[in-house]
């Protein structure tokens, strides 16, 4: 025993993750790359740890107040990553002459933010994003549209809707009303809409932004256009002809519709909301925000833009692009409240009792046969009573058990026992395991 | 443009990884959370940041020295894992009231050690672990050897040994001839063999462990039994009937081997090899190495072992268990050395120029159908030449180009184009695209 024994805890803001919520986890991260590879998105990796100069600066105050940083064992100043864009814009800068362009990929991996914990916010936690570089073509904004419509019907959700927007309508009325230097400012109250509403965004437009009283009625009037496609896209080029860049951002929004709108099942799905402000300044076109129709209040699931220029603080090669990030924990706490997650806490399907003590060697053959014909199988690792097995079983959400002591081992069949229902049959294994995996892939059918 | 550029570099030690790089080690991470799941081992994951006390003395003193450490925001000692064995002692202690036993799982994820990089390490690398825990059945040592043989031969090698041995065995005749209480010293020099050969292992017994010239020769003696199965044991048996630790050694290892050979398949590549020691001091039973037959001087890339008690630092709640760890990176550079890895940068099949300028909303429409078949097709983001496009595709190792203009969407049919032979066909696509996706799927099987 230890001289002194260390208490078991994580810290604050960190978590274990045990195996039922691990496997929808894991789940969803499998159905994001599958359908990222789908477009020929590439996956990459880069460093949990970057000089802090990388990552010092680059995004808001806040986010440098709460980077992870220290010196490591040769002097340096490191700091954790705090997301995938900063580490992206690096990479780029630092690889684009070898992997040319235009560049696809996508990067599913950890990020840590010193958060305060108060706010329900982990300190650790999972970005998934993905990023097409090195083109201004609109064939990337409308697949990036497509990427995050195959996301979530493919993560399980039907009922959905993409909001679009093109930061370029937002800026040409700036420029208009007299307001393109405080554009920063302004994209940070608007992005807040959703949570405090217009007349709050009209008070914090005039007290944090400093506008007028016409400039921040006329702001909040073009996010007050009513939601739709074609009509909305007349009310905002009569708002925003004034200004040859809201012309543009208009002429951009009608191709990218139409353009998705040519792929069946995206016409109810895509809808323009002159609303989508996204915080974030470097956006120059298209944004995007996903919500969920059974879950609106949650917020955006899946959010992006395009940017003019990715990595111009690392490399004086311009570098437009577009992408978005999928959030994870969001999604899954979605999932979690809409009951489209089943409590199991384990992969496999099939659980076999390790029922006769001398029988082991048969046990691990049986399960080796069902695993080659493509079943997940797990063989008790102890001989211990035949009910306490099936508690374990049972527990994990096992569907089905085959039973098989002496007796059934010597006339060369089995017992497949549903676990759900309690049923038992008996399958002959005199020609292989052929009728013992049809018999479990019927029950897994039910 | 910023005030100035920063230079875009990684630190010494860390690495990115490049779609070539990235593509194959996702797919090895697939394979292997396959093979995991296909014997009910659950994923789960834990913090990249434990307090400093839980990774404080718990590997080396070299561990030590290495690991990332520093004060988080809350003043609270903290350290980046440097391995998930560690991590997974906490785990357990933590959470095995809720877990149950026996407890399967499995962790795929990143650590970090601030080696020497002039030995060519790294300094954050990727480890893949499962372990069994719970249980002192033999039957978890059985499965550990059979998941070792499904992930190797599931990532595509047909010649390999998993090379066993019980550490009862080298205890058993360490009592024996007094040296019982330097077991450690043993080991670590031991662990040595295959690297410096038994005339050094002789000496360093003697100069680093302090053993007399008779001990060392008899510790020496054993590890160079001739390998084998029965033939080995009944050697080992001569040699360690003296004591009871080591006849139970030979006993358990003869049970593991008629398990595992029970099972097709497996009985030329398990072998008794009594010089496997790893060097870990925890290891209390069964212990195994994998070789590949064509790259034996790689060493081991699949090792584990069995021990008595996972959490004794942070819990009185004895658990024993099984595990083994596969090394990623080894594998890897292994596999590149033998040339089974494709120097691909896509993760997608089918390549889609973007030809004719008018036709965007085509090309994502017939994009959208395939992918809906289950095929990866990149749309290229341009309408640039098509010389220019597919050349791109050809750099990225796409196999297929679906080539198609103004003429041919009139006409309803396609071209595909094999990438690797040059050969084109003319596909219709009046019925749908079930002709495309047959052709294409006809080209892909070449």
């Amino acid at each position: 025993m230890p001289e002194h024994r260390i208490q078991p805890r994580t810290l604050k803001g960190f978590r274990d993750y045990l195996p039922e919520v691990m496997l929808p986890r894991e789940r969803i991260m499998d159905t994001a790359r599958r359908v990222f590879r789908s477009y020929g998105f590439s996956p990459i990796d880069t460093p949990a740890l970057e000089y802090l100069e990388i990552l010092l600066g680059k995004g808001s105050d806040e986010t440098d107040k709460q980077l992870y940083r220290f010196q490591d064992h040769g002097g340096r100043d490191v700091g954790l990553r705090f997301d995938l864009t900063v580490p992206l814009a690096r990479y780029a800068a630092q690889h684009i002459g070898t992997l040319g362009t235009p560049f696809k990929r996508y990067q599913i991996a950890t990020v840590w933010r010193g958060e305060n914990t108060q706010r329900g916010r982990y300190r650790e936690f999972m970005q998934c994003d993905f990023d097409t570089i090195g083109t201004h073509n609109e064939a990337a904004d409308a697949e990036t549209i497509l990427v995050v419509h195959d996301l979530l019907k493919s993560i399980g959700f039907e009922n959905f809707i993409i909001r679009i927007n093109d930061r370029a309508i937002l800026n040409g009325l700036l420029q208009e009303v007299g307001l393109a230097d405080k554009s920063t400012l302004v994209l940070r109250v608007l992005d807040k809409l959703s949570k405090i509403g217009p007349q709050k965004v009209l008070d914090d437009l005039r007290s944090v932004v400093g506008a007028t009283s016409t400039q921040a009625r006329q702001v909040v009037g073009l996010t007050q256009c009513a939601e739709g496609n074609i009509d909305v896209l007349k009310k905002l080029q009569e708002l925003g002809t004034g200004s040859e860049l809201g012309k543009l951002g208009v002429t951009r929004l009608d191709q990218v519709i139409s353009l998705v709108t040519a792929v069946p099942g995206l016409s109810g799905i895509v809808r323009i909301d002159p609303s989508i402000a996204r915080g974030l300044d470097y956006y120059t076109g298209l944004v995007l925000e996903t919500t969920l129709g059974d879950l609106p209040d949650i917020g955006s699931v899946c959010s992006g833009g395009r940017y003019d220029n990715l990595a111009d603080l690392y490399t004086n090669q311009q570098l437009p692009g577009i992408g978005a990030s999928l959030g994870l924990d969001r999604l899954l706490s979605a999932m979690e409240e809409l009951k489209m997650i089943e409590p199991v806490r384990t992969p496999a399907e099939v659980f076999v009792p390790f029922f006769a003590a001398t029988r082991l060697g048969d046990y691990l053959r049986l399960a080796a046969e069902l695993r080659s014909a493509g079943l997940g199988v797990e063989v008790y690792a102890e001989p211990k009573k035949l009910g306490k097995q099936l508690q374990y079983a049972d527990k994990r959400g096992y569907r089905i058990a085959l039973v098989a002591g002496d007796e059934e081992f010597t006339a060369n069949q089995c017992q497949v026992k549903n676990l759900a229902s309690g049923e038992s049959t008996t399958v002959s294994l005199a020609g292989g395991a052929a009728a013992l995996t049809a018999e479990i892939r019927r029950i897994l059918a039910t």
